[in-house]
């Protein structure tokens, strides 16, 4: 069966569900163990300037990720909510998939103050491996290019 | 036909327009005679504390919100939009689902301030009666714990 | 075959990731020749009052927006992404369809700031034209009846 709008929208709404309980170490296994994870801006993505401001090449190193940021304590300081709207499917078939998919993230600080934390595109390309969807590559390409706390949540 | 994602999204989608275009009466039309509906924050929920800043155990509690509200002339000085994520379904047959929902409430003033005024996710009990898909509970965890202004609205 | 939820649904994504986009020119080919195409706030809608912000009747007045938001490079100084809620479908069958659907704009300043620029409803009637669905008719109502700055971006 191709892979379809609808699964991807599904895999999209447990992936952010996970980040959002603060369920984070369940998020590097919603990727391949080879994946690509890159966290950039669409202005360097549309000036051909890949690096961006996280790039990981396996599962392992969104593993460590989790394990730094748990030691530096960091998430737990403040709420993260995903708004993820519909994909669009560029390409499709029963073991690939490219698709594109705007995002929102409200931040909540314990002072109740809520605001939009940021904005942007996942880029994404899906693989099924024993007949589960995951995420070969993720680029997330944030609409803004203000980056100092980008750093440090996973999107 | 067992109930599925797209049967509780479309359900949500009617749900928030009919809150936001002020059509309040019809509200409570979306729950079950003894439906359950709650409003209380993330932090609370997972300390196990279950009463929240509203408890209402039947549907006819909710018409007297409405009529609380209407008498109070609360609501009118605002209008709210939701916009309403995916629902994952974690259990579904044909007369039972159980779903977690993401949720996202904007608030405009009359001066046309924006602002976001809530984020959180609908924790859903739904049955089918009649052939029509209902609430037989509702939880609404907010992400922030300060609640002043969240006793008003519904969620 | 009947229009559907997620044909609309998907219609959107890819509408609405155009503009975010900046593939401007490529707006108006969501739309029929004589298509209708109004902004306006939903408090001048429930007074009948259907002029609106932004009136067009033709495709090609929606090209003329485009050429001469170009010549006064005003869209570029921001970023808008545009996340669009799911559709109530209100009636459909093979070749039309009427629809209404929430959506929230979000703006990110060179500055980094990003903030909540409109919120709304989208009320359209689809045709299908050579097996595409195309909008005869958007009515972009948002919440805010403040002006200023809603003349400049397509919605």
């Amino acid at each position: 069966m191709m892979i379809d709008l609808l699964q991807i929208a599904a895999f999209n709404a447990t992936y952010a569900q996970t980040i959002d309980s603060d369920a984070l170490e369940q998020w590097p296994t919603f990727f391949t163990a080879d994946c690509r994870y890159r966290v950039t801006n669409i202005e360097n993505e549309a000036a051909g300037l890949p690096a961006g401001l996280i790039w990981v090449d396996s599962r392992d190193m969104l593993y460590d990720r989790i394990t730094a940021m748990r030691e530096a304590n960091v998430y737990e300081q403040q709420r993260y909510r995903h708004l993820v709207g519909l994909p669009i499917v560029k390409s499709a078939d029963r073991a690939n998939a490219v698709a594109e998919t705007p995002f929102l993230v409200v931040r909540t600080m314990h002072t109740g103050e809520t605001t939009v934390f940021a904005t942007g595109t996942y880029r994404d390309r899906f693989v099924v491996e024993d007949s589960k969807l995951l995420l070969a590559e993720r680029v997330v390409a944030c609409d803004s290019s203000v980056t100092d706390t980008l750093l440090v949540i996973p999107f």
